[in-house]
């Protein structure tokens, strides 16, 4: 029989109703005959509520106790699905991600999946269950309960799938897949049928609100990804294997896929650095131990052997980042440090787009005669990217939207 | 070092604000150079909480699912707990009922502890943890989650004392003891500074809201156990193995120690039973089947082959269990039943009652001079009680407490 691996998100399940029509999905994908193993977020708040108890009950909760307490949100929810799948009539069983064999490392509150060990669910699926497990949550070898960081339910799911072999692994959430661009910036964003795990991971940071790291392990166990609406029968859109093929179908399929965008974005310069080895080092050391994430970094060529350093972080952290910076600038033999705030990224995303040149000017093209001023450019195999005005990227991506002719996307 | 275990209620950790006075009482009594192991019920509401969500979902809920439901109630507080207390400078670590070694029987809702594998809360106390455990939980040999019936976590508490061979067992709740009658009730009524193990059997069912259970394990092994306030400093009542004493003392201790009342009661007669071997049984399993708790029964002597049998049920079952038993009065030879509904039940308790007369006249004549009417009596060995009116109960009460000199007690 074939075997399903199915997740559903926190707002999906987030009253009782929801969690009953959650479970008819679950009974319709099992009478089609299928074997069902499906993982679960917590249901709607209640995580965010966790978290405000938290922080009355200490000002720095512990990790370790921390993801005890974040783990019940998904049991809760995990429990009542199976319950409501029994009273359906279904054969049902509820498991822990520490009885569904999720062995982690101990890094609480972003653990990483070390193992899964599939006996007990095998078990369940041989007595003809439906298996319901809690999402997000892991056991360490000292058997205390993990977490596996934000959104990581979509991990467990994917994760599941790659344990048991199964035939596919579908995500149920409250979008109907992945776009060409965000709906909400552009409205003539179409939903992609299908796409490849690489120009997934690049789009990943919008719209389907995917974990990155669940495509990066669907990628490395070719899983197969739906990911649909939990709310309607919209067939959604399968990220898989063959996103490389565009590179090898040729000219004839247009190679940009989609648009991404972010708007929480900050840049900062360091100008006239001594350009001397460990320059790097020496200024993004103090920012990773200050838990500061760098998303682009861009070098200029050393002019008279100094050179300008640019970084973006995100909005929020830019002013912690600017006095770790200015702590460390007198060590980089410059004083001179800027930023600019409210920035955003906007990225077209594709395969083969490095082997085809064109695509880029195209974009700086598009941008420019929309008069839409590009602060900094940086690219990847399946990606470039500009930063520019936050106010400007709903303009700027209905203009590479037209530009790339996404409209017409499958 | 002493190990002392501590319970905490759920009113006791309704907030965050109560839980961190919890911390604080946990730590004053590991500072006095105890090693401190405690278990804690849900906060406030949230297991009628998730009661009231699990009958959204489900008609009759799994039983094996609303254990791992309930279950998530007690794994918040302990985090939440151990986390103030880690806020406080203190070394702590939570344990679920499983990580506790807590192993049951596989009644899911009403399992019975098998044993304790102390083995993990011993190496949490040699490295100088303060140790919280989950309350009203355990795991079966399958490692599914059991839950031991509502008002467990005093289960919990007595029997990690028993397995740890702790020095005392210490259950804060939110009344300050075990009173000689309900103070609501008997505005005279006494906090005891101590009490057997037996006569507290007979008073749990008011006040303090014990677990009869609890009690029993206790008794079982010789655990004291002290039952006092979360939200003060006065002294409890200790419930310890010396009750037996009183009797030894002789005349000189009053030898009834409290009074116990029920107002939750109604009475069945079956009149006119054919009296043969068996009648009983034919009466009671179909009752037994359909979950009502018989409390009293009470069979007159035989006149002339038939005899009247009477019993009492709670209150909200009298209905179902008049239809079961005319159901079955066929069989037992009449068709004649009667209910009397809005009874209460009153007894006095104390060890040693048995052996000295004069206590049952002593409390007949007391009612009979506030005329209020007795419609049953029965005795064990350390109670006499009667079925008398709900409305009489709380003059019945005082009187009782005045006839017996209760407010002269310890």
């Amino acid at each position: 029989m074939p075997v399903i691996i199915q997740k559903y998100g926190g707002s999906s399940l987030a009253t009782p109703d929801l969690i009953k029509s959650v479970a008819a999905k679950i009974c319709a994908t099992h009478d089609s005959g299928n074997s069902v193993v499906a993982t679960v977020s917590a249901m709607g708040d209640s995580t965010d509520n966790l978290l405000s108890i938290a922080s009355q009950v200490s000002v720095m909760p512990d990790l370790r106790e921390l993801d005890v307490l974040l783990s019940t949100g998904e049991l809760q929810s995990c429990a009542l699905l199976t319950m409501a799948l029994k009273d359906m009539g279904k054969k049902a069983v509820s498991l822990s991600g520490a009885q569904a064999g999720i062995r982690t490392d101990s890094s609480h509150g972003k653990a990483k999946i070390a193992d899964i060990d599939t006996s007990r669910i095998l078990v369940e699926l041989e007595a003809q269950n439906i298996v319901i497990v809690a999402g997000f949550q892991g056991v360490t070898s000292d058997s205390d309960i993990t977490t596996l960081g934000r959104g990581a339910s979509d991990l467990t799911a994917v994760a599941l799938a790659a344990g048991l072999n199964a035939d596919r692994c579908e995500i149920y959430t409250d979008v109907e897949g992945i776009y060409t661009a965000d709906p909400r910036l552009v409205p003539e964003a179409q939903k992609m049928t299908q796409i490849g795990f690489e120009e997934m991971l690049e789009l990943a940071s919008y719209g389907a609100k995917m974990n990155p790291r669940s495509i990066e392990l669907g990628m490395a166990y070719q899983v197969p990804i739906l990911v649909a609406s939990s709310f309607n029968d919209e067939p959604g859109t399968l990220i898989y294997d063959g996103g490389n093929m565009d590179s090898t179908v040729g000219e004839i399929r247009n190679r940009v896929r989609g648009i991404a965008t972010d708007k929480d974005v900050a840049k900062i310069t360091v100008f006239s650095v001594v350009d001397r080895p460990g320059i790097a080092a020496d200024l993004f050391d103090p920012l990773a131990e200050s838990d500061i994430s760098v998303d682009i970094i861009v070098q200029n060529a050393s002019v008279s052997g100094t050179t300008d350093l640019t970084f973006t972080v995100k909005q929020s952290d830019v002013n912690r980042a600017m006095k770790v910076v200015e702590e460390v600038a007198n060590n980089l033999g410059t004083t001179n440090v800027g930023k600019t705030e409210n920035l955003a990224k906007i990225s077209i995303v594709g395969t083969g787009m490095q082997d085809s040149p064109g695509y880029a000017s195209t974009m700086f093209r598009a941008l420019s005669e929309a008069n839409i001023n590009i602060e900094m450019i940086t690219t990847s195999e399946i990606r470039i990217t500009c930063i520019i005005g936050a106010e400007m990227v709903g303009e700027a991506a209905e203009v590479l939207h037209a530009a790339f002719e996404l409209e017409r996307s499958d």
